[in-house]
């Protein structure tokens, strides 16, 4: 399928060589460092019989692999065929959206493992890690797939995986900064995430500007099965979201009250997301983007205070207005950011992550904020927010300013680190495509040869017969 | 892609203003309802911990949630994944299937988290919600998707919405009289979902009767792979089935009983509807039809049964049976009620819900009747049926004989709802589409418009360059 | 869709009355043997109250179902879409993939259900059958889905329904001897599964051989979408091999670890699978069939050694290198295979299942032979490898040369059963296509006609108009 394209003549998009060298060189650089570093922690450890002779531990389901292994695969289905699918909505570049996506995620995972386990698991010079780390390091890498939202399309892979070893690195600083020094809450991580992930994808994408994208317009587009098989990606997060809100809360009620918050939200969500679909199209038409992709935001809206008591009413207003305020954006804000900011979003993750995703923490602070002891009890309290050690003076409006604080050190480092990483993506030695060859599989993938004929949807007998 | 149909001459299918109303003033009232309503139950509450403590809970592994998450999520996939793609196989209605199937269980799980609250969660005023009702929400919409089905490519979103509001309405009050005033076991739902809600759909599929419909005969066909991504549908359905039947099961035994029953039950069910649909066939080919849809007879027909002591084989010859009268419905049975008793029935809910459901019925009335104590243990038995408090003497023959009366309930509520519903739904005044413009995607949704060439799977060098 | 093709001259495909055949009479059997042998385990019998209070069992949590019915959710997912979606790759086989694969799935789980029973739950003339039972069938049939791929096109579906009762039969007998006789460790099933299912299919297709099969050269390849749908099922594979490869785990610390090695070595696998696939390839691009494929090639490589201490290290070094092999193989074994010893493996499966199983054996025998008090735990040492009753004198280097020895024995055992199966299939009244019409739906199942114009993503409005 050689187009007569101009593909290689003003870039070099030819992967041979670098694209397993990166590959290559970097999982032996996570084999080592895992070897140095990494071991099972107690509760996977062939120790743990006597680990729970010890702490007294009568049966083995109070192992935390059966309160979060469930959840854990929710929240992988989430990372690699959520993420996966909802990309593949472009007419030519299905190939690139589900397989980039499953390179980046598979390096990002090891590497998140290792960051996040340096500043959170380590103990004695080891890692010790456990179905709940398997469940963070998904969540740090989903920061990096919705950032590849902002730009899908427009790089090759090699710049991918340099976005996600800097995209790791500085979201586990952040998580760390957020979750340790300022001892936030963000069990759905709408600021560490969502805020953190979309405003370092836009930042990055706004570097690597290009001025004549116009050039592959027509491939910007999907066609009618591309958005079937996006909305199995939609469907995946918005079913599954639940879960990911829910994965790392407290064992007990702060799961079961996280996971109802978010179905709520999500609930409202699609509702408000169809009224202003219809709404905002001349001819009253549903758009499968805002289908796809607002439909969510209810879901990125209630991710740090969906284990606080918002309450289910609560759940369903955040999500209706998110629902809005990301279809609105949509229509109006993603032509917007890229006639005057320069900021070609793929994607629209400006709709989808960053505006619910400071929805998310504002209502976060919020809800901290409006904490009492009479809703929560007063050891509930304590424990809703950790108000013990060095944080047992902490009152909950106190709580709900460092919540606030934690958006602004987000964005901040959003801003910085796709700054940081925009720069070295706009290196010309990553290979990535002309712009004519955007969103185009063919360019770094063996695309299959299709015939008239041969293909069931388009068999038209009088046409075989006689060519 | 402005196809020169009589659209909108006919009908005014002009969405504009209507749907969005109808979202947005729903919403705001599920949203006050809530607010006056719906609180979280004591184990998602921030006062879990002093709960505990009262209540002598030592592990937080004793929260509902642990019990039934991870089937709540496999039942929230079967409605919105498993419904939705299943009716993708029509080839020009994939985005109507997939995306009001979400818009409608969307709204509906919030009305049913208030209706079965009221009926069933309702204590000082508050319903008071935890993952079970969850679970039941999902249930009850389920029934509004099967209902869906008939009616199929020809109805409005806004008139899916009005059925919606009322079938959860009156599914809630056939559910309350069936399990508090019955006091009859319907663990999987064969009569309160399945049965009601397909008779439900067939009663308004068949006032909405249009005689002209043969006009859009050209587009209720499927292409290849709108069938393959309605295998999606079927197999998500038919791999989660035995966590939608244990779902809201006891804890222990039943739960763990009513899923090998399930998956007993399904698994003979695919080898008869195989040997049905080539046995059926002149040719002797598989239909995809019965493979999509008769395999999963064996699941609704096991639905009231399948927690109790059933046995593997009881399964198995309930799944045989279902699977042949599945499949031979859909060759002889649905032609006869499209011809002679005006039933449009798009997707064959007659075959797969309807009949299979009134099996379903049937089946847990003997096996009711038949239980003994030497079966089920004295203790087995008594929980086994809640023969307790005012129960304490109902002998299983009893208990047989009101499971049979709960079927009759299901079909009366079902036809009056049905015909109820219908009538509304006539009301020239809901946008529905004309006859040679249903199955057609077109008339609500915008769709890309595909241009040969355009799309890799129709690439044609030649054809390219010389168009 | 009646295409000038040679079908029926050659061979007869009819299937009219042979496969509803075969279908009902072993359904039937199934039922009698069921009701003759099986029923409920003591953990889903509704005496289960009574064993609770003997057994001084204080909450249903600790019933099996919750330790394990996720992970059989997950595995269930793996076999009927993993498996079936991963070989709907080719353009013109999508219905046989996914529903040859539902059919022989449906019956091998049944007749699995029989032969492990027999074998391992056996008890008072009985077949005791809980959660942990329907796993061990979803692995058992696992096996002959992964022959499947090795003759996926090739064969009619009273083929595959003949070589699944003898594939289950021989994998219960080797599984017996691996597990009970030999005593050794193979919870994910490298050897059992992977190693016995892919040398069984290889041996029967290198039978079933067909000379002429370049005449269906042009539908063994794929088409855009085709690859798409296939990517559903390696991506479902690849998320839920850690459920996979610790389902039927000892409760606890074992399960956990059997989840947590299994991610690392898939997600090595894939690094090295996208290096090698550009590597390997003139033009630096990359390859579907190696994305879909080998990047699975770690979690079965890790099968056996998955629940022993081999350290997210040693998974990640075990991952690298089945991801080289596997890649390595698509390119220049398969094409070896096929042309010198006559193995014509539709997908590659020698490549996927084989290579990497063999090299799991190899991992758990080492890994088996290395295991120390120091690293397990002297209790952790006898529970990990069971040394106890008339093992309890077992040496871990004893052990790992019984793991070796079960390595050979597998293959033995699928070398002479693959051999027995093949020589029945070749008898030539099973209606399998000839050589032209393999790999195409059209010979079994009803093929939807389509037409130009009638589907959106090839609307043509000028053709439309003017055919």
């Amino acid at each position: 399928m050689e187009r007569p394209r101009h593909q290689g003549m003003a870039k070099n998009t030819y992967m041979r060589w670098r694209l397993p060298l990166v590959c290559l060189l970097w999982e032996v650089a996570m084999i080592v460092l895992f070897g140095v570093f990494v071991r099972f922690g107690p509760e996977a450890d062939a120790h743990w019989e006597e680990e729970k002779q010890k702490k007294n531990i009568t049966s083995d389901i109070e192992n935390d692999f059966y309160f979060r292994y469930p959840s854990f695969q929710d929240v992988h289905v989430m990372i690699f065929v959520g993420f996966g699918f909802l990309m593949v909505f472009l007419k030519r570049y299905g190939f690139g959206a589900v397989g980039f996506n499953f390179l980046l995620a598979a390096f990002g995972i090891q590497w998140a493992l290792l960051m996040q386990g340096w500043f959170h698991s380590f103990e004695n010079g080891k890692i010790l890690i456990g179905v709940e780390n398997l469940i963070n390091a998904d969540f740090c890498v989903g920061s990096v797939c919705i950032a590849f939202g902002a730009i899908l399309g427009k790089t090759s892979p090699i710049q991918l995986l340099i976005m996600t070893l800097f995209q790791v690195t500085l979201f586990a600083v952040n998580e760390y900064i957020l979750l340790n020094l300022l001892h936030v809450k963000d069990a759905g991580g709408s600021m560490t995430i969502h805020t953190f992930g979309a405003y370092f994808g836009l930042t990055v994408t706004c570097i690597l500007y290009r001025p004549n994208l116009e050039q592959s317009k027509d491939k910007q587009g999907s066609v009618y099965h591309s958005d079937l098989f996006a909305m199995i990606g939609t469907l995946y997060l918005w079913m599954y979201w639940p879960s990911f809100n829910s994965a790392v809360s407290e064992h007990g009620d702060a799961q079961h009250r996280a996971a109802i918050n978010t179905y709520c939200s999500l609930a409202a969500c699609v509702l408000t997301t169809m009224a202003f679909s219809s709404m905002l199209q001349k001819k009253g038409k549903l758009d499968m983007v805002h289908i796809q992709n607002a439909t969510l935001a209810g879901g990125v809206a209630v991710g740090t205070s969906a284990e606080m008591m918002l309450t289910p009413y609560g759940a369903l207003i955040v999500g209706f207005i998110s629902g809005i305020v990301s279809t609105v954006g949509y229509v109006y804000l993603t032509p917007f950011l890229e006639s005057r900011l320069h900021i070609q979003d793929t994607c629209g993750i400006h709709n989808l992550h960053a505006m619910p995703g400071l929805i998310g923490g504002i209502v976060g602070a919020i809800t901290a904020a409006a904490a009492t002891e009479d809703v929560y009890g007063k050891e509930g309290l304590i424990k809703a927010f950790d108000f013990t050690g060095p944080y047992q003076t902490r009152t909950p409006s106190v709580q709900g300013g460092f919540q606030a604080a934690s958006i602004v050190v987000s964005l901040l480092m959003a801003f910085a680190g796709g700054a940081l990483v925009g720069a070295i993506l706009k290196l010309p030695i990553w290979g990535d495509a002309s712009d004519e060859n955007c969103f185009e599989d063919d360019i770094y993938w063996e695309v299959p040869e299709d015939e008239e004929g041969d293909v069931y949807h388009m068999h038209n007998p009088d046409k075989a017969a006689s060519p």
